[in-house]
């Protein structure tokens, strides 16, 4: 990968990201009708995904990642959403792979410790 | 409550916030230590939380939920890290009480009535 | 500061914080009403801070910051808006003060340089 | 733009994104040197965009505003960095077109009409 030519550097082959989608403008203060609508689209695009309460992550190379959010973003435009707006935490890192369940575990280990 | 003297406003007296902290300038890219300290600070607090692969989750008042999410911060750079960056998501609501675990299982009775 | 008893710990002294307000459940898709009120608030509270299009950025004691992005999400409720959500990106650091202007001048400051 | 086959669906025409870069394990606190060359590689994109001093502004095609930020984590890896964490809030809309221009001067509108 050079960096001489940083406009035709490609982007990563693996990143962790994690998002929330918020619609604008809907007639009710839920979201969960379009929380469901997107959890459908990632389950049938087959990426690995984990929803908690606060967002959804997903991990895959950076332009499949990002394809799909955008896609969800559009799946709520085309039921009628006028307006969209994600907050998106993405990593990415080169010194290892790590999906985002190792990322869990490795703190669950470091805190088992604590005990004993 | 009033809008007439903004200034004077309470806080909310409940929020959900979801945040993922960051410690900048330390040797190594791994960060499973700091969100170790974080998670044992948490739960000595006796706050309600969750964590997962990209934050912490937690409920309560939001000065309380503000001001744990701060003594992470302090706990941090007590330990030694010049510099931390958090994003935090957080959300309030007048039309009902909602926790964080209500979310995920509203959206997931959602995607179970698509069975069957 | 002793990370002995982190439940003790102090809030940081200074950080700096950019937010991101959200309205849900609102009429229309419009957020600029909302966006102004917070404006306004902020204005008399006589804090320092500076709008952008993607957020406002403020800094303060933590304490303060948190207290004024609070009142924000009250003063929406006030005025009627009853789920709101906010994106906080938020920085703290103890090896110098740092102001949010600083910020900006010391990335210009080197790309001033470039030239020549 | 059809929701039958959602995967097949395209992203959006048109977005706002703004994303805040951080670089893990550096052996400074500092940032403003990733920052600076993140900004030289937005020049020389041609994208439109705008530093403050909490991140970065652009705007474009969905696909567009997210291939440069992840060149922006590319670069930064090829430079050394061997982990990047991003937080990106980003925005579509189906009701009209509004750079991120637009929005600020629309908030400033309302602020002046306060005076007088």
């Amino acid at each position: 990968m050079s960096a001489s030519e940083p406009t035709k550097l490609p982007t990563p082959s693996a990143c962790v990201a994690d998002f929330c989608i918020i619609p604008i403008g809907t007639p009710t203060a839920s979201v969960s009708n379009e929380v469901a609508q997107v959890q459908r689209l990632l389950k049938q695009t087959g990426v690995k995904y984990s929803m908690h309460s606060a967002g959804t992550t997903l991990e895959g190379t950076w332009d499949e990642v990002m394809h799909i959010i955008g896609q969800c973003h559009s799946l709520l435009h085309a039921n009628g959403v006028v307006r969209i707006q994600s907050d998106i935490r993405v990593g990415s890192r080169t010194d290892k792979k790590q999906g985002f369940e190792d990322k869990v575990a490795k703190v669950e280990k470091l805190l088992a410790g604590d005990q004993g």
